[in-house]
Formats: structure tokens, sequence, C-alpha cells
């Protein structure tokens, strides 16, 4: 992984104060900024972890972004699911290599680009053609276009059924989970996880009921929070302000009807 | 993924009342409890998620194994890191496909055994035998024998240096990962991650210090809570105890000299 | 406060693990622990703050119970309200001397004593006859039979109709806190604050919408968290459990309509 | 206490936004916002929970401060403890009527007032002359001048030593609370209680240190966390940002020696 940096290659630009810019380098091509500009054939051919200048001799660190940081900074529509979340999200769908994904609604393709690194096979369902088309982009853009041999979006609606066979997962992240509980126990095998992000705890409780009704087991809903901390000298404390919310998580496995 | 259970597979037995045992199956072998025993040939040949009853009366499902299943019920020596940190360090770490780790100390192996999973080759150094062998076996009975070419643990101190070159992230749960800062410095290449977990806050500011004397960019300290819900009915509310810390989690990428 | 310890008093005996008992001292008495008894005319006539040893050789610290222990202690029959959530109450109800609290239910008393010693006059409102007894008895066991001047406990059912004019305040721990809404509009005085103690969230969104119906200012719905720490030595870090949930605190402000 | 507003009152008036100004009724004053004002004899003589038009129309609710609103917005110059913090420290240090506290220091006098009004008698080490003015100012201009006969406060520094004899309480709020805890053990009578609030987890440490060297018992330090809920119709979740620091509190009781 230690290639030098290509044209056509991602690269996240981090300034003095840590503020983060994404960019596609292009040979010939030049990143502006409040301080003059960088040229990319500055950063071409060089490692990450580097330090260039601009025209007006600001510093910016060069670093290959990582899955969080290129989620954080791609193009998106709708709200993406936080890394703080995709983590988790990974080990409660407990996703590996091989594992066949039904995931509805893609959104801007967060969590696929996570499962699908992680090994998975992911058939998707996307109401918006525009937010499919953007999360094929992102996808391909961050694990290359080899992955859409595992990666397919359809334009559908999840609360209409799900024509998957025998999925091992159902992933979902759409207002009302609870109108795909019926069609995942069709679509899961038995033994198949279904895991659902949801904003709002109305939604967990209608969720739950629904798979209360249905052969579920270890059924669990949780939030997930991240507290991050100020360590300086004999200044050591949590930071003043988190995220204190971003989503529920709930899941389950399906026994055998 | 839906294939029937076979003989000498690891499954999950969950009792009525939540209770979770792992079992290695083997033709006429038998899961013994307080209620009778399940003839393991009662198991073998069928489907997860099925329903299997002792010979006096009580049901158990039985459910293959997740990767976070496994690390609560596999043999542990050391304390292990649990699934609740699992996933936020695979983000953090960033790991995927081909990623080069460098972990010290391994443990149990239930950290190595996620980030294999995600794709990883690991070289693991380990001071206790013991534990290195645990932790290959361990490794081994999730993912199967083949994840061992990727997987190569050394009896070895950790403090006194890091032989791999060029490794793409030194991932460290041991007592003073500040010791380590200097060999990774080395080790890693430009762009690299270090993440550490530690129990005390009195090791983050320690490792602070030291990562702030050399050039790494976005450093972080931070802990991941998980919060359970009961959602039954109109009672709706957070479960009344949870578990309150585990470690903080330390990141920072390395910067070119 | 610096009295000698006196015959009548209540005290609070601390072992070396910890363990508090709480005793009512009486001459001639005896408190009877694994490890021999300690004799009451031991304490009698001392300080708090010593330590009394008993018959075989334990040690007890003897302390005053401050109210929080008093709380935890004390007879109680229903679910009481933790010191946790007593110290915040005070703050949102704005509770100091000469304010005129409507409490429903009383329970054992435990929010009613803190209110009291901070100065609130209150007539409470319980359905059952044992709890009041219960409440008035455990309230002038700790502040003296004087503060039942300021404190009238009547068996009846808020959700019926608040009888007492222009109170300041209308704290409430009951089920349906919502049913209390109405009342609580004509019973307040312009300005006067509403604050209701519910474990259930779906209690939080009952009551909001009857909220959101009426006069009502300032509306917020909270939740208070403690979490204590493991500090000795180089190993400090947050304990490993923690009291996740006890209840939410919703309140507000009446206008004039 | 549902007298009409007065001359020389503190008043709050809150806008649509839930903006809030803490303003001081005058006849013939005048309360200028972004839309026109208001004045003061519209107020003057009306109840609070009232609501007033500016010039221009904009609305504003009427109300007398709690001590929570007083706090946020009485001229300070020091950081103040938080409403978040003051009503746990109240049950943390058990003030009630007639307990003598010694309070170092006093900064603007957040909860200075929450003490006194919970019924303590106080005497205040401050450093700064122009704090501690201020502090009895703030104090004086919230709950009367007649609770100054309470609350005497000295330009002087608490690590060199503490000169009241007998003190129930000694509530710290300064940068190295360790340097206070011998002179607190000589202060204190038997069974007193010292509470400190430290921003920094270093701080704690240090402190409890130093009690672990001396008579103390129960010793304990946690930090309280508040979460407010958004709840809307079917929307219903924690609010997406919290505050997720103030200070750490450690408490502690003093054993005869």
């Amino acid at each position: 992984m230690s290639h030098p940096l290509s044209d056509g290659e991602r690269v996240l630009l981090v300034d003095a104060k840590r503020r983060r810019y994404l960019v596609t380098l292009k040979a010939g091509g030049e990143f502006h900024s409040h301080a003059g500009y960088v040229p990319h054939d500055d950063i071409i051919g060089g490692d990450e972890g580097a330090t260039v200048l601009s025209t007006r001799g600001s510093r910016f660190v060069v670093l290959r972004p990582t899955l969080a940081d290129f989620v954080l900074k791609m193009p998106r529509g709708a709200q993406v699911i936080y890394p703080k979340d995709l983590g988790p999200i990974l080990m409660l769908a407990d996703i590996g290599p091989g594992v066949r994904v039904l995931e509805s609604g893609v959104g801007s393709g967060a969590l696929s680009k996570a499962m699908l690194r992680a090994g998975a096979s992911i058939v998707g369902y996307e109401l918006r053609q525009d937010f499919a088309d953007r999360a094929r982009k992102n996808v391909a853009g961050f694990l290359g276009a080899d992955v859409l041999e595992r990666y397919r979006v359809e334009v559908r609606d999840c609360y209409e059924g799900i024509d998957e066979p025998a999925v091992d997962r159902v992933v979902l992240d759409l207002p009302e989970p609870w109108q795909v509980v019926g069609p995942a126990e069709r679509a899961l095998r038995p033994g198949g996880i279904l895991v659902a992000y949801t904003p709002s705890i109305v939604q967990v409780s209608q969720l739950r009921e629904a798979l209360d009704r249905g052969p579920w087991s270890g059924v669990e809903s949780l939030e997930v929070l991240q507290r991050t901390w100020h360590v300086e000298g004999a200044a050591v404390r949590p930071d003043h302000r988190m995220v204190a919310h971003t989503g529920f998580l709930t899941h389950a496995r399906l026994l055998r009807p």
C-alpha cells in the first residue's frame, strides 16, 4: 500500500486547523484555498504523509482518506450513517467475506462501502435513481470499479417485498423498517440477521412490536456513543461538546419458522 | 452460507433464559444441561435457526456463532477486547483487504479475528507462548485454518522494537503503549495508522505525550459506550444497568518525518 | 451540628466493605452483625466520625446519615426517586424557602424530604394510606416532627383534580402525568413550574403532547446520568458498571392563559 | 409568591426563539430588542407568565428567573458551575438549614447562591476582590440583601489555611484542591464533608492521593451528565448535541483522626 500517489487518486488535504479537503488528483490540476493554491503535480508521484505548501505558504498534509474520512467528505444527498455507527453495524450484522446482504435504502453508500470492504456481496434497494447512482459512484470511487461485481443497486421500494432468495443479512436504513419485517422473514435464511438503523425511539418501538410477532431470537436495541477527550499536559478531560445522538440500532436473528 | 450444520462445526445453543453455550459438534456427542442432554446428532445435518429439545424437554435454539458471540464464549486467558470496541477499532484502524498489521499483544485473539476477517494480514507480537497458541487456535477455530497464512504470531516483547518493515497499521493492547511509539514511527509507512486500546486515562495521557513528540497527525482519544434499551409495549426505556467502561481508544496517523 | 450522638438519633454504621446500616440509637440497645454486636451505649454520647468495634472485633465507622444515605436506607414500599435525580429536581423545580408545592404521588417520601429541607411547603396527594403514613414517618424521622407543619399528605387521586389554589409547583411521580396537566394549569399560579419524573420515554411523549396543547413555556425533557470513577494510583478509569437509567425528567412553566 | 412584578425586580424576557434576557425593572425604563422596545411600565404591576409586545410587535414572555436562569444570565467573570452540577453538589454536600460551609473560591457566586437558598451559612475565601464583590452582589441580587447575614466573603488564599473552626462542609472550586485537604482536616468537624469540583481528571487523581493519606471515608469521584430529548410527534430522540463535560465531583467524609 505504500506506492506513490497517482493521477486520478483521491487524497485528503489537511490544513493546520485540521480542516480536511477531499481532492481527486489530476495532472496539471490545482487545489485552491484561501491561501493560494497547491499544484496537483506537487503531490502526484509523492508519498502520502507528505506536507505540501500552497503558493502563499499554507501547509497541507497529504493523506489517502480512510473509509471514515471518505464517508464524511464524499458527495451525499441523504443523511449518511456516521463512522461512529458503521463499525458497530459491521459487528452486529456480523459482516465477512461471502456474506450476502440485502440493504435498503442505500442512501449515499456509506454503509454499503463499509460492508463491501469487509467482504459482503450486496443487493441494494433504493427508492431514488439519483441516490442509487451516487451510491454506486461513491462505492467505486473508494473501493475501485471491480467491487461493482458484488454490488447491485435496484431502484425499487423495499416495503413492497424482497425478491432475493435466502440472503444472509437484511440491513435497513429506512423510515418504516417494521414494514420490512415480513419480507425479511421470507427472504432471510434461518439464522440470518436483520439490522435496522432508526433515528427515533418511536421507530424502534414499532419495529420491536413487529419482530415480537415473528420467529426472531436475540432481539436487542441499543445506541452507540463516542466521547472524545481533550488531552494536553495536565488538562485531561472529555471534550466539552459531543454528538449525543445519531440513531438507534436494532438487531435480531431469524429462527426456522 | 446456508449449508446444513456438520460434524466438527461450532454452534451456539441458546436456552429460554438467553443463556448461550458454545459447542463443537461431534457425531455421537451429547450436550449436557441442567435439564437433560441434547444429542449432537439431533443437530448435525439440520439448519441453524432450528430448535432442539433436551431429553427432559428444555428447548435450545441452534445458531452458528457470530464473531461477537465467539469472542464472548471462546477460551480466553487475558481480558479480551469486547465486541463493543472491535467494530470501532476496525473503523479507526481502517482495516480492509491487504492491510498489513503489526498487533501487540494478541491476548486471546479477539481483535486478530476481527481484523483477519476484514481482510488484514497480521504479524502478532505476544509475550506469552500460551496466549500465542490460544490466539492461533481461536482464530483458526472461527475463520478456518487457511487464515493462518495471513496470521503469524511471534513470542516476543514489542517494547524491544518492531522488525516488520513498512507495515500499514500498528495496533496495540499492552500496558505501556508509549514505549512502542518510537518503534512504530520506524515500522509504519508514511500515512500509516497507530491505534492503542488502554483501560486507564493515565495511559492515554502518557501515550499522547509520546505521540506529541513525533510526526503524528489527527491524534484523537475517545471512549465508546453502548446503551441497550428495554422495549416492551409502553415500557420503553434504557436498561437499568450498563457497561460504563472497558478502555480508551487512541489513534494517530504517521506523517513523513 | 457537632453535638454528641444521642439516644433516639439515627446513625449510619459503615463496615470495612463499605456496607451501610441505618440504626436508631437506644440506650441499652445492640447492633448485631456477622461479627458480634456493637452496644449502642458505645456510640451514644460520642461524636460522629468515630470508629467502634463489635464484640468480635469488626470495625464500624459511625456517621449521621446524609439525606442521600437516608433515602437509600429508609423503609420504603414503592420505588424511590434516587439521590442522582433529587438534586436535579430541586434545580428544575427551583425549590426554595416558602415555595408551595403540590406533590403526587409521594411514595416513600424521598423527594418530599429533599424539597422540605430546601424550605418548601408541600401538600402531597397519595393513593395509598400506607404510603402516606410511611412518607410522613420517614420525613419526620429525618427532618424532625416540626417539619410536619409544612407537610400535609392527603389520600386521594391526583387524576381527579387538584384542590390547592395558586400553588407554585406541581411535582409528579405517577404513571400518567398527562392526566394532571389540565388540573395543573388550573392549580398553578402564572409562572409556576411543573416537573414530572417518568421511567418510560412513552410517558414522556404523552406528557409532552398534553403540555403542547396548553400555555406552557420552556418545556424540556432530559435524563441525568452519574458516572463514578475508579481512582487508584495509575489506574484511573470510569467504574466498569453504572446505573444507566432511572427516569426521565420533564419540566415546564405555566404562562398566563 | 404570586404578587405582581415590581419596580427593581429582575425578570427574564423570553422571545419566540427561546432567547432569554435578564432585565432589572425600572419605572420609565425600556427593554430594547431588534424589534423595537418594551416599556418596563408594561411589565411592572403585572403578573409573571404574561406576554408583552415590543413596539414593533415582537412577543416576549415575562418570567421571574429561577436560580438556574439567574446563574446562566448573571454578570460573571470566571467560569461558573452550571445548574447541571449545582443540584448534585447540594446532595453530595448534604446542604440544609444551619449547615456551616467554607467555600473557596466563590467565583461569581453561583454555587454560593444555591447553598444559601438551601439554608447554609457560608464563609467564602476568594483570591480576587472583584470576584468577591460580584459574588456578593449576585447573591444579594437573587436572594435579597438579608442573606448577606449568612454570607461572608474574605479575600484570601485558601491554600494558606482555613481559620473557621469546626465547619460542617468544605466546598472547593479551585485549581489545586489537594492543597486544601490538610487545612480541611483541621477545619472540619468529624463527620464533615468535603466536596471538590475540578475540570481535569488529573486534578481528581491528585486530590484522591491527598485524601487517601488522611482519615476520610466514602471517598467517591463522579461526573454528571444531562441529556436532553427532542420530543415532537413521532420524532422522539435525544438531541443531536450535548454538553459532554463540565467538571468532576469528588466528595469525602472526615472521620475522627
